[in-house]
C-alpha cells in the first residue's frame, strides 16, 4: 500500500520541528516505517540549491528565487518523497507547496494561479493527503525565533511580511486536505489535536 | 533608446562562438556599445547553477532541470540583460528561451505551452528583437565537437535527440523574429548574411 503524505506548515517560529518529533515518536510506536523531509533541502542537490539562495555575494532577482525554490521542491518530489511512497513508507515534510503559496504568493504578491502551474509541474501533481497548519500571530512567532537566536534571511523580513503570509496559510488551508491547530498552546497540547489526525488517516 | 536584443541559437557544433565573435568585431567598429552574454551562466548565480547542473554526484530530476536553467535564465535577463538594454546597451545572447524551447520541449518532450508559460515569467516577457539561428546537421554539429575534443553531458546525448532538437529550432524559427542561416557555409559567408541583418536593425 501507498504511504501517506503528511506536510507541516506555518511560519517561522510556530513550532513545526517540535510537533515532528512527536509525530515521529508516534510512527515509530506504531511501527508505520516513515521519513521525516524537509523543503527546501531535503536533497544534495537540494542543500547546494539553498546554499545559493542564502549565499550573501549577489542579490537572487526574485523570479529566479521562486525557480530554486521549485527547482529544489521539484528534486525533493521525484528522488525522495516519490519513491519512498510508493514503497510504502510514510513520508512527512516539514514544509511542502504551500509555503511556496503563502510566501512567495500572499507574501510577496506573485500571480497564485502561476504559482499553482508551477507548482502541479515541479510537483507532478502530487498532493498531499493531510496538511497540518500550525498557526500562530507572527508576532509570537518571530519572538520565539529571537529567543533562539536564530536569523536567516527570511525571519530578518519585516512583521508586515509574516502577517500577509500567515493570512495566506489561513486561506490556503480552507482546502479540505487541512488541519489547522492553534500553535499557542502547549505543545503537548496541540500535539494530542495532531495525534487524532494521524489516527484518521491510519484508520 | 533602448538597446537591441539579440540571441544566437543552433545545437551544438553549429558556430555561433565563431559568429559571435564577428558580431563582436562589427559592433566595435560601428562604436555601438554592447555586451556579449550566454546562457546558461551569464551571472555569477548562473554559474553556480551550471555548476549544479554538471556536477555528476547525483541524478537531477528531469522537472529540476528545466527549472534550474529557467532560474539561470531569470537572473540573466533581471540582472544583466534588462539593465543593458535600459542604459541603450546592445546585448548579443549566446542562446536564450528558444534553447529551453529546443532542448526540453522539442528534444525531451516537455509540454511546449507550459514551458512558454514558464519563460514568459522568467524572462519578464522579454522577446529578443532579432533571433539568429545557425543551422547545421547534427551529425555536421557533432562532429565538428569531437574533432575540438569538446564533450560535455548534453553533447554525449544521442544523435536522435540533436535530430529532435535541430528540428525543434526549424519549427521554432518560423516566428517573425527569427533569421535563419546556413551554417554549413563559410564562417565568413555566414557572417556576410548576419551582418545585414544586423544592418537592418540598425538603420
Amino acid at each position: 500500500m501507498r504511504g501517506k503524505f503528511i506536510t507541516i506548515e506555518g511560519i517561522e517560529g510556530s513550532g513545526k520541528t517540535t510537533q515532528i518529533k512527536y509525530i515521529e515518536e508516534y510512527l515509530k510506536e506504531k511501527n508505520i516505517p516513515h521519513l521525516i523531509t524537509r523543503e527546501p533541502g531535503g536533497t544534495v542537490l537540494g542543500k547546494k540549491i539553498r546554499e545559493l539562495l542564502l549565499n550573501p555575494g549577489y542579490k537572487v532577482v526574485p523570479e529566479a528565487e521562486i525557480l530554486l525554490y521549485l527547482a529544489d521542491r521539484a528534486q525533493h518530489v521525484g528522488e525522495k518523497i516519490i519513491p519512498h511512497l510508493e514503497k510504502g513508507v510514510w513520508v512527512i515534510s516539514d514544509r511542502y507547496f504551500d509555503s511556496t503559496l503563502a510566501y512567495q504568493g500572499y507574501g510577496r504578491g506573485f500571480d497564485i494561479n502561476l504559482l499553482k502551474t508551477f507548482i502541479t509541474f515541479a510537483t507532478r501533481g502530487l498532493v498531499p493527503d493531510l496538511t497540518i497548519l500550525i498557526d500562530v500571530p507572527p508576532e509570537e512567532g518571530l519572538a520565539r525565533i529571537k529567543k533562539r537566536g536564530e536569523f536567516d534571511r527570511l525571519e530578518r523580513e519585516a512583521l508586515e511580511f509574516h502577517r500577509r503570509v500567515r493570512e495566506g496559510f489561513l486561506e490556503i488551508a480552507k482546502d479540505y486536505r487541512f488541519r489547522r491547530v492553534d500553535g499557542q498552546k502547549k505543545p503537548k497540547e496541540i500535539f494530542l489535536e495532531i495525534k487524532r489526525f494521524l489516527e484518521e488517516l491510519n484508520g
